[in-house]
This record gives C-alpha cells, sequence and structure tokens, in this order.
C-alpha cells in the first residue's frame, strides 16, 4: 500500500468509522460499564437508581471554530452547549462538566477571560458546575477538550439502539439556521479579507448567526418530555446534520425509515436566505448540523402523548431495515438517505 | 496596558495560576459536587459509600510530546499512566478512559493504530475500560485528551489539602529517570539531525528512556498502602517534578515543610548519568517530572506502618505554615523550595 492509498483510506473511513475501527477491538472488563464507545454518551452504572453518562468533545481551532469571527464569550457558552447537549440526548440531565484547554501564547489573559465568561454564562443557563480541567500552552491554535458528567434514573435513560419499526420520528425546533449563519458568517469574512475598511453588518441576520454562534442544548425539552411521561424509544442531538443522526439511530436501532421533506420544519429567514446562496432549505436540513435539536422516535401508542405539541415536529418513521433508509421527496420521489455531515477529514 | 505586558501576564501566572485565575469566580450549586478545581481530580458525590473521581489532562504534540521520538504505541500507553495516576493519587482505583483524539491528515491509520495498541495495553495494565470519545481531524498536530473515571470509598480520599505540621513526607520509587531520558532523547535528536546517517544507540539507557516514555502509575501502591490500613494525609502524584508537587500539597494543607537533600531517593543510573549531562540528580528531581510516583504525607502515628517499607522513601516532614518551605541541603544549609516544573508557557 503507498502513502496516498494510506492517507485516502483515513478519509473515507471518515470519523465515525475511524474511531469504531480503532476502538473494535476493546472489550468492556467491568460490569459497571453499561456502554463504551457508540452512543452519545458513555454510561456508567454506580448506583442502584440512576446511570451515571458521560460525554466528551474536543473542539479545535480551524476545524471547528474560526477565531476571525467567533468570539470567545460565545465560543466558551457553545462548547458548554455542545457538551451538555450529548447528556440530554440520553435522556439524562447534566450536572458538572470540565474543561481542558490548550492556548499558544498570542492569547491575552483577556481572551480566555472572555472564553471563560461565556462558560460560566453555559453553567448558569443549564445549571451545572464547573468542577474541573486543565490548561497548558499549545504550539498553535487553541484546543478546548469538554467532559460533561450527567445522570439519568436507569428505567428513562434513551439509547441510539431502542427504535423499532412503525416508531414515529420527531425532531425539536427547526432545522439549517446554523448551517445558514456559518455560511454568512463566512461571506462576511471573505469580504472583509478582500477590503478590510468595510464592517460586516451581520444585524439582519441575527436568528440565523445567533443560531451558529451561540446554539441552546435542549434542556428544557428533557424536562418537557418527563412531565408529558414519555420515554423516546431512541434519540440523538443533531450535531451533524439530520441525515447522518436519522442514520445513526437506524443502525444502532436496526431498523429502516422514511423520512418526508415536505414535514421538515424551518424558520422563516431559512426559506429566506437559502435562495440567497443559492441552496435548498432541504440540503441545510439534511447535510448542515450544529442545531443540537433533539431527533427522537416514540412508540405508535406513545404518538398521542407528543401530537400537535409545537416544540416537536413528526417528520417519518422507522421502517424494517431490509427496507432501506429512504427521503420522500414533495413530489413523492424515494432517495436513498445518505450523510454527508460534517466530515472533518 | 500594552500587548507586552499583557502577553507577559498569562506567562508569569503559569499553568496553575492561571486556571485558578479564570475558574476563581465559579461556584459549585450542586451539592453532589465536592471538590471542583483545585486538586489531582474533580470529586462527585453519587453513592452512599464511594465517591466518583474524574480526571481530565490535554497531551499536545510538540509541548507535551515530540513524534520525532516518541512511539506512537508508547504515547498511548503514557497518556493512559498520566491520567489514571490522577485517580491514585486520591487512593482510588481507575475504572473507566474515554479518549479525545485530533489527527492531522498526515497520519496513516496504522500510527492511530499504534497508538490504540498502546492504550489498550495501559487498559489491560491498570483494568481500566476505554469506553468513549471523539477523533476529528485538527489543522496541525496530534491532539489528545483524556478523561479518567474512578472511585474511592469515602472513608479513604484523600486530598492534598489533608497534611497536618509534623506529618511524614514519603515518595514512591525514585526521583529523576524520567527527565534525564528526555535529555537523552533530545541529544540523540540533535545527533540525528545534524547527520541523519547516524542511527541512535539508546539501549545503553533503557532504564532511564524507558521511564521517560512508559512511566507506570502506581496502581499497586494505592493498593499496598490499602494493605497496610494506612490512609495518607495528603497525597498528589508527580508530574511536574518534586519542588512543585511538596509545594501544592503545602499551599493546600497550609502548612510549611522541610525536605532532606540526603534522603531523596535515586537509581544509580540517575547518579552516573546526570553527571553526564552536568547537571545534579537534586536538579533532576526537583524540577523534573514525569515520575508519576506518588508523593504523601503520614500522621507520625502512622509512621511505623510504613517504615522500612521498600517502596516508600521518607524525605522530609510538614511544619507549621509560618515557619516557610525549605530544602535542607547535605551541608544542612535550608534553601527556600521553589518550583519550575513544566511551565509551559
Amino acid at each position: 500500500m503507498n502513502k496516498d492509498e494510506e492517507k485516502k483510506s483515513i478519509e473515507n473511513l471518515g470519523e465515525f468509522g475511524l474511531i469504531e475501527h480503532l476502538t473494535s477491538t476493546f472489550t468492556q472488563e467491568l460490569s459497571k460499564t453499561v456502554t463504551g464507545v457508540g452512543d452519545d454518551c458513555a454510561v456508567i452504572d454506580r448506583n442502584e437508581n440512576e446511570y451515571t453518562l458521560i460525554s466528551k468533545e474536543l473542539f479545535l481551532e480551524n476545524i471547528h471554530f474560526d477565531l476571525m469571527y467567533v468570539p470567545l464569550k460565545q465560543l466558551g457558552f457553545k462548547v458548554v452547549s455542545a457538551s451538555v447537549s450529548d447528556i440530554y440526548a440520553m435522556n439524562g440531565a447534566a450536572e458538572q462538566i470540565l474543561i481542558g484547554l490548550g492556548v499558544s501564547s498570542r492569547f491575552p489573559i483577556e481572551a480566555l477571560e472572555e472564553f471563560y465568561e461565556g462558560v460560566r454564562n453555559a453553567c448558569a443557563h443549564y445549571q451545572v458546575d464547573l468542577i474541573g480541567g486543565d490548561t497548558s500552552s499549545s504550539a498553535k491554535g487553541l484546543v478546548v477538550s469538554v467532559t460533561a458528567i450527567g445522570k439519568v434514573e436507569k428505567s428513562s435513560i434513551t439509547y441510539r439502539k431502542g427504535g423499532k419499526p412503525n416508531d414515529i420520528l420527531l425532531v425539536s425546533g427547526d432545522l439549517g439556521r446554523p448551517y445558514l449563519g456559518l455560511q454568512i458568517l463566512e461571506r462576511e469574512k471573505s469580504v472583509f479579507l478582500s477590503n478590510p475598511n468595510i464592517q460586516p453588518e451581520l444585524s439582519q441576520f441575527d436568528t440565523l448567526v445567533k443560531k451558529q454562534l451561540m446554539p441552546m442544548a435542549r434542556k428544557d425539552l428533557v424536562d418537557l418530555l418527563k412531565s408529558l411521561d414519555l420515554i423516546p424509544t431512541s434519540m440523538i442531538d443533531i450535531s451533524d446534520g439530520l441525515s447522518s443522526e436519522v442514520l445513526h439511530l437506524c443502525k444502532a436501532s436496526k431498523v429502516g425509515c422514511v423520512i418526508y421533506e415536505n414535514k421538515l420544519p424551518y424558520h422563516e429567514d431559512t426559506q429566506l436566505m437559502a435562495t440567497d446562496f443559492q441552496l435548498s432549505p432541504l440540503t441545510c436540513a439534511l447535510h448542515g448540523g450544529e442545531e443540537y435539536e433533539l431527533l427522537l422516535s416514540v412508540k405508535p401508542e406513545d404518538f398521542d402523548k407528543i401530537k400537535g405539541n409545537p416544540y416537536f415536529t413528526p417528520i417519518g418513521y422507522f421502517t424494517s431495515e431490509d427496507q432501506g433508509r429512504y427521503l420522500c421527496d414533495t413530489s413523492e420521489s424515494y432517495h436513498e438517505l445518505k450523510a454527508q455531515g460534517w466530515r472533518h477529514f
């Protein structure tokens, strides 16, 4: 195998394939480890009634964020959102976070204070405690590593793997805004780089840009599901685009699915701005990501509990695995669902 | 304040000062959070009899390791050692780890497989489960983030803060070898860079180089302390050099100390090789680090339990805080103890 082929194969595996490949030979020895690699969080059994949930995320400058347009305060908020979102995706309550920071010497203390102000705001919003972490220098760029810890009642835990054929798929909030927010920020960056005298005017794009810079994880909806007495059969948060997340649920649950294009929820600004970028809202929804909304499935007999609820939109259902995974478009043509997501390789 | 002054202040704060500064205004809201920032691990109360311990470490290429001479397999082992060591330092048992990896596309899959083989060997050695993590690309260099999870009986937890005047200070193993191993590797790297035809001959330095590349965390000694029915009053692992760690214990415990130069334990190769590098073994011990040995204090009335034990060496004792923190050299002169450690800023 020559070098090019080797490099190509890591790109082809992508993030999920790679971690699966590398960890496939690991076994779990301790009875306390309930699940390891392969869900939003690791699950540990430390207590009679509750599981401990642990999620881990790494955020790297110029891969996951661009400090030319991401203010550090909003970055601090966002990394916490993204991390606690994994806890909510398992129907849990986030309780603590740890943050590891690698910073190059170009960052003044004031910049790090800004970052931690965002972290503090997020901790207050989600009611989690910052309980530790470490800081060191980095040779280049900012490195942020976040570990979130939470809990969930054993009877309420929701894995990716619990979906069954005929379960209804629902999504919270609306789709595509963070992706368009990113397009706007990238466009303004190009304009600024070509002429630094032109200051970006972003206020008219507020609803889109804010969703990109400061997404909110749906703690409120985990609480709402509880008050509806509804335990989803499977759940995941949307970080990599709807299609990628639907396929994760299908794969873990060993089911097929049908998603309806005309059911997908959009904000009116998404419809308007997508046209501006010559994109369809559908593309933004399927392959965008970073909404940190919840994608979940419920049993048909539970559907009445959530039907018509303004926070959730039914978008399709699970089928048996051999029926495949499809998107039904507005002209009722069926297309195989494929993931693009954020393939950083 | 001009830019130079700002940058200088971050360097002056150093790693420990910086994280303290940035997190000083965070409060712990949840009753379950026992301690946050400021010990080897965060401590969470989830269970009647045990605490959950969580440590987090970030390892960055060209800051914490140099892939010119660190084989990836040994790096995989070392990052696990360094992380579980924080759990042992609180007298706990490590149970799970999560690993986040940022890799640039220059790494072939085979290289990552090597890394994970080292991780797997370490998991087997320390009997911990790898339960999760994520992998993404990095713009430049290898980023490794490790979270370790463990437990400790509430009655046995050992903080940094529990030391009292007259407690005896002991250290496990010997000091200075990893630092000399690093000097050897750096020297061979320079030789190789100036003439790539000269292959480094490292086998004669095995005991030193191996301690640098593949340090062992002292799980065995936590088990030994238990069998001796001995709970230290304070404990820390040696990652940043003895002086830095002694000062951490003194600060947290609000005590002073005296350390005796002639009591510090060295391997015979440390004595030999230090001369070669025109260093004193004392300098290697005080300011080297990465031994991952344990530094602990015990009550005077407990000293008989550990006196003469071949795994631990008494090196001094705590005094009252106003008596200061001193090293007593071989000519019985007293020098104020100062930390250099690995200040990466």
